[in-house]
Order: structure tokens, then C-alpha cells, then sequence
């Protein structure tokens, strides 16, 4: 069963948002079988809606679209769909009430705009929007095909998505299973590592494919099967990757999910470890990435964003003196930022970053993109410089990255077997 | 001038990564006047490619297509490029030397699949890429269609479209002028906004397009002209913005890039004030939307992730037995925890969070989502209650877009005219 994703509205076309609604309605359909045949971001004019879906309608079986919804005038998805369908727009009473008490609840008057949006296409099965004031709709084309709309609003199409979509399909269809399994490699570059695995990969059975999928630093191996009738290729596919781990498994992180952080977070919550961080040019960036993970709590005792000198010597202890003489962005601050942090903290563990994120700030001797960062463990302090970039926001990436990276290599070597 | 952006890789197929390189191509692409016509992803399937290819020759002038040019058995993109220009691969010795020394330098060998990174359709014109082992492609189609070929990886990607595609198309084609204008606008619903500039919205000239762009609690309102000549234009859309600020200044945040982060950023630095920031729940998530702005090193003294009940106390003085009393999260905690680091910085203002961000930790009384937030000022501490979700990731970002607004509006109130 192939699908396509159309994703409606002018500012994805402009770049001016990111489209992460059709990665999670990918996810969310490859989870029950359906394999996505094309993406398309479309703008809202009704000639090219017309036009995109009539094409994906003979090609798919499933059509999921989303955006275009809303109240307001450059909303036309609705309006499209009911034309192609030759179907009337009929006030829909149910959904009416619902959005008129949802509008009530945060104390807005129900206008003639909201009043539209409970028009509704006679001729398709209306998906309640529990979250929101635009209903989803799901319409069959002639040749069978799923056309579904869904509202742009990232929650509410996922509720949709899950509540009324998923459901609906799996009833509708007889799905066969999609299984990817990805292996996080790190410290090999994509060539190399294709070398070493050359006889594993060209050994793979015919129905396993594998992808590489290179990041700075870090490269993703994918195994992906699509339909598979289920456990017997699964548990073949997971052979294959223990067979991986016999070959590369000094190079493997764990399998996807398992970033450098959450590697780290694995071996603190097993162990029993605390950990204390202390940021400055990365301003937060790490302490986020441990705190978005649920448990965090279990082992991070503080995190310092110590952006002024003046927090780096009150809130971390730095000797003032240290900064005077070797300036904040040097080995010896980053040394005793650590240990501060794990000191003031009582953690096992600190880590710290000092450097110059940009734009300005940056001189001959330590240019922007200049970091240095350190560890304090139970048995002493270590601190390496690694230069980030130029652009502020990859400088604040990659530091962070490094810095976590720095943590992970401390906790490996003294905490696991690899 | 139209084009279309294709991307070509399974995993933007099947949900892994979020395909942020269609949303630089389609700014940079806007910036010099051409209109994007639609955007596809496919997978590395070299019928797909081809199907996708004619198609999208025949509709647009530039085609510009990213993927699949690395150095393993899955890169299809330049193969099926070469077959579809009926063109043979040579091997391409300055690019040779080039991936051989940048090798070198990583301290890695030369392989065989490296050299075949440097075979390339004798027809294009090869566009060097300084950054990275894959080189662009430049193609000339028989209908002048440009059809360019980038590698994927976002960094290379975007230094080729600014060093070599961006000045090509500039001289090929005589293009006219893009322009979008952006109004951030805050606590109005879609709907009444709608109505509220409904006559100022029916005035507009034939060749402005305004869009509404909902999130919650933010509308943006987009005004944009397509293949306009310039100067006169824009200046009547500027006039345009100014009518709308007569209508609904009140609610207006600013233009785009005015996240209320950069909103209070703008009042700090204007007015030499200085911030803290005391996050629990939010964990470091407020102090990087600051930081991840050039010069908040101006204002911002400290952050403190005060994650553990005992880092509250030893980094922002709140005192144990309010903590005993009322729970780390409540009212009382965040006004201390806020003017705890106030007063630790020595800033002028500071914000807190104290909250549950589930999965676990919550209670009858105190469900998953409940977050107090405090704002301390120089004339006294603000705390609000937001209940901001159920899902971990979501609690953290409403709970910090709150605690900004927060802020926002304290600074706001104190410091400027609206």
C-alpha cells in the first residue's frame, strides 16, 4: 500500500516554516504498513491542489493532505476538495456546537468565519477535531483511493492522525509491515566504514535494504524492509545487526533514539551517576538536550549558564584571578568551571564549555568558533579546544555536541565493556 | 521565474530527518526573485528520479534537486543524472585532488569510492564544493531548464547555492523582485483578527496576498508580492504594515524574526538592563532561546538549571523550608527561585520555572503540565500558574514561551509606548 503526503501553503513554499508535519504523518503510516510513495509541498492556489491531487489520486492509494483550513481567505483546501468531489457544503451541526464551546471555554465569540468552518463537504465523513476548530474530512475517490484532509496545526493534525486516520485505515486495509532498524555509528568516515561492512552488506537477503546516512562526526546505517509479513524477517534483520555489532561495534553508539546524549543518559541512570553542567557559550543548549529526556531528573543536579564572568566566580567558584590572567575562553577557566560545577553541585561528573560563539568577540589568537570545554570526573579533570564553525548557531551545535561527546568517552571507558 | 526543489532520500520518506534543506533553498531562491513552484520528496529509486525529473523540467525553469550524492552503494542521484543527459562520467582530476586532500587532512586514506566521487557527467558544469567530498552538478536541459544536483548535507548545500548557483542564476536570468513582510501579532484569535481587518484586507492592491499563519497563541500575518519591480512595491507594503499597526498595533509583537524572545532581547539592550533566568522544568530551554541570539552577552548575567531541590537552594538561596512546605513546585518556589537569581547576578530582572514535565512526578493536585513561573522586577515578583500540556517536549516549550511572555509583558508595560 503506497501513499502520497501533500502538505498545502504558500509559506512552506517561501521557507518560511519547516514542514515537520509530514514527517510525523510518514512515521505514523510506515508504523502500520503504508509505505510513502512522494512528498509534495504545494502553494494555496485551488489550480495546483487540483492538479497535485488528481495526479497522486491515480498513483496512491492513500492521499493524506494537510493546511489550508483555517477561517480566513487564503484558506481554500476545503472549498478545492468539495468542487473535485462535486459534493455541497452542508453546516454540520455536531462540529458547529463543538467549535462554538471550544471558542466559548477561551472566551471568544463565535463569528460568522467560525460559523464556515463547520461547512462541511456532503459527501465526506467528517473527522472530529477535538483540539481545534478545523475538522478533518475523508473522502474516496473513484478508484478507491483514501483522500484524507487534515488541518495544518501540528497538535491537532496529529490527534487527527492518531484518533480518527490510523484507525480508519487499518480497518480499511490489509497492511503488511515496514521495519527499520538504525545503528549509530561514530569515528569512522562513510567510505571507510563501506569498505568494512562491504561483505556484510552485499551478503544482506535480497528484501533488506541499507542506507547511510551521514552527519558531521556520525553515521546512521539504516536496514529498512517493507512489506514483510512481520516476526520472522524482523528477527532476521535484528541477526543481521548483532552481526554489524561484531564487525563495527567499537564504532556503534546503539541503535537510533541513542544520540551521544541519551547514551549518556543511560549509563548515569544505570550506574546511579549525578551530573552537573556548566555553560557558557553553549548557553543552555546542553543542559536542554539531558533535561528534554524523560528521567533527567534522577541525575542532573544543576545546570550554570554562567554567561558573565561575574556568575563564572560567584555561582561556579572560578578563581577571578584565573580570568584575569588566562581570559574566560581558555583551558584553565573551562578546568575549574567543571570542577566548580561539580563542587557547588556535589555531582559525580561536570561538564563545562567556554568559548566564542559570535559574531563578534573573536581575535587573532582565539578567533570566533574558538571552544573550550572539559570534564571533571571522580579522577580528574580533562579539557580539549575544538574549533566549532563560524555561524553562531552551529557553533552552539557542534560545542555541544563536543562537549556531550567528551562525557560520553570518560563514561565508556570507565563503565562499559565496549 | 519559477522552480521547483526536489529531495531524494528514503529517509525523508520515511520520517528520520526533517528536510530543512528545501526551507534554505526556497529562501535563497525568494531572496533573488525566483518563486518556488512546488517542492517533492522521493526516495533513491532512479525511476522515481527520472519520472520526477521530466516532470518538473517541463513545468519549471530551475529544477534544483539535493541527495544522493555520497559515495555508497544507495547514492543513485548522479547515475541516473548521467543517464538521463546521455552523458559518460570522467573522471575529474582537480576534483580528485581536491577529495584526496581533504582526506589528508582528516587523516583518512583514499579509497576507491572516494575516486568515484570525482567521476562526473562530462556534460555539466561541475561546481566545486570547497566543504565537502560530493561536488554539485550544473545540467542545461533541452528546453533551458537549469537542473542543479547538490550534495545533502545541509552545510555543503547551502556554501554551493551562495559560492556558485545563487551568482549563476543571478546572470542567466533577469529576475524580478520577491517580497514577504511579516507582522507578529498576539492574544486575538484567527477569526476576530480576521473581521478586525477585514476592510483593511479588501483595500489591498490586486498584487498583495496576505496570509494568516496560526500558533498557539500567535498569529502571523504575511503580506506578500511576487515579480514585482522593486523599490515602489515594497514601499507601498511598508505602507500597508503601517495602516495594519494603526488597526491592531496593540496586539502587534513586531515583524518576523520578533519572537517575543528577540521582542524582550531588543527593550534589554536598548535600555542597558540586565536578565537571570532560573529554570526547573524548562531546563535550560529559556536560557538557549536567548543565548541563540548575537549579542546576549550584553544582558544576560546568568542562567541557573536548578533541577534538583538542593541546587535550588545552594545557587539561588530559596530557602529549604519553603520547599518542605509547599512543594518545589508552586507559587511560593518560583517567586523565590526568580528573585534568588536576581539576586545572585546582581540583574535587573529575572525569570523562573518550577514545573512537573512528566511523564512521572505528577499528582491530583499538581497534574503532569502544571508550571508556575515567576517574573522578579525591580518593583516587585509576578508569579503565574500555566497548565502547558501533557507531552514532555511540548510542556517544555509552552512553559518557556510563557515565561517569556511573561517577561514580555512586564518589560513592555515599563519600557515602551504600545
Amino acid at each position: 500500500m503506497k501513499a502520497s503526503i501533500v502538505t498545502i501553503g504558500d509559506e512552506i513554499l517561501i521557507g518560511q516554516i519547516v514542514d515537520t508535519n509530514s514527517v510525523s504523518i510518514a512515521r505514523k503510516l510506515n508504523q502500520i504498513g503504508i509505505t510513502i510513495h512522494r512528498k509534495l509541498s504545494i502553494g494555496d492556489s485551488s489550480d495546483e491542489i487540483r492538479t497535485t491531487l488528481r495526479e497522486e489520486i491515480s498513483s496512491s492509494g492513500v492521499v493524506i493532505v494537510t493546511g489550508g483550513l483555517g477561517p480566513t481567505k487564503d484558506d481554500i483546501t476545503k472549498f478545492t476538495l468539495a468542487e473535485m468531489f462535486s459534493s455541497q457544503l452542508v453546516y454540520n451541526e455536531t462540529e458547529g456546537e463543538h467549535i462554538r464551546a471550544l471558542l466559548a471555554r477561551r472566551g471568544i465569540a463565535f463569528t460568522e468565519l467560525n460559523r464556515s468552518q463547520a461547512m462541511l463537504p456532503e459527501c465526506c465523513t467528517v473527522l472530529h477535531n477535538a483540539h481545534g476548530t478545523a475538522p478533518g474530512m475523508w473522502f474516496e475517490a473513484e478508484n478507491g483511493t483514501i483522500v484524507v484532509s487534515l488541518p495544518g496545526v501540528p497538535f491537532e493534525m496529529e490527534h487527527l492522525m492518531d484518533d480518527e486516520v490510523v484507525p480508519r485505515l487499518k480497518e480499511r486495509f490489509e497492511l503488511k509491515s515496514i521495519i527499520h532498524l538504525t545503528v549509530i555509528t561514530r569515528g569512522i568516515p562513510e567510505s571507510i566504514l563501506a569498505e568494512r561492512i562491504a561483505a556484510w552488506e552485499d551478503a544482506l537477503p535480497e528484501y533488506m535494504h541499507l542506507a547511510y546516512l551521514p552527519a558531521p562526526n556520525i553515521v546512521r546505517l539504516r536496514l529498512s524492509a517493507y512489506d514483510i509479513d512481520g516476526v520472522e524477517e524482523e528477527s532476521a534483520m535484528r541477526q543481521e545487526i548483532e552481526k554489524l555489532y561484531a564487525i563495527i561495534g567499537d564504532n556503534i553508539v546503539g541503535m537510533e533514539g541513542s544520540t551521544l546524549e541519551s547514551a549518556v543518559h543511560d549509563i548515569l541512570t544505570e550506574r546511579g551517576l549525578r551530573l552537573a553542567i556548566a555553560e557558557s557559550c553553549t548557553g543552555g543548549a546542553i543542559s536542554s538536550k539531558f533535561t528534554a529526556m524523560a528521567g533527567a531528573s534522577a541525575y542532573l543536579m544543576a545546570g550554570v549558564v554562567s554567561y558573565s564572568n561575574d556568575s563564572k566566580c560567584k555561582l561556579l567558584g572560578v578563581d577571578p584571578a584565573l580570568i584575569a590572567e588566562h581570559g574566560a575562553v581558555s583551558e584553565q577557566v573551562a578546568i575549574a568551571m567543571a570542577e566548580g560545577a561539580k563542587r557547588v553541585s556535589g555531582a559525580d561528573y561536570a561538564i563545562s564549555t567556554t568559548g566564542i560563539a559570535g559574531p563578534t568577540g573573536g581575535s587573532k589568537e582565539k578567533p570566533v568558533g574558538t571552544v573550550w570545554m572539559a570534564v571533571a570526573t571522580p579522577h580528574g579533570t580533562h579539557a580539549i579546544m575544538r574549533n566549532s564553525g563560524t555561524d553562531r548557531g552551529q557553533i552552539i551545535s557542534r560545542a555541544s555536541a563536543y562537549a556531550i561527546e567528551l562525557l560520553y568517552e570518560h563514561l565508556k571507558s570507565a563503565y562499559t565493556n565496549n
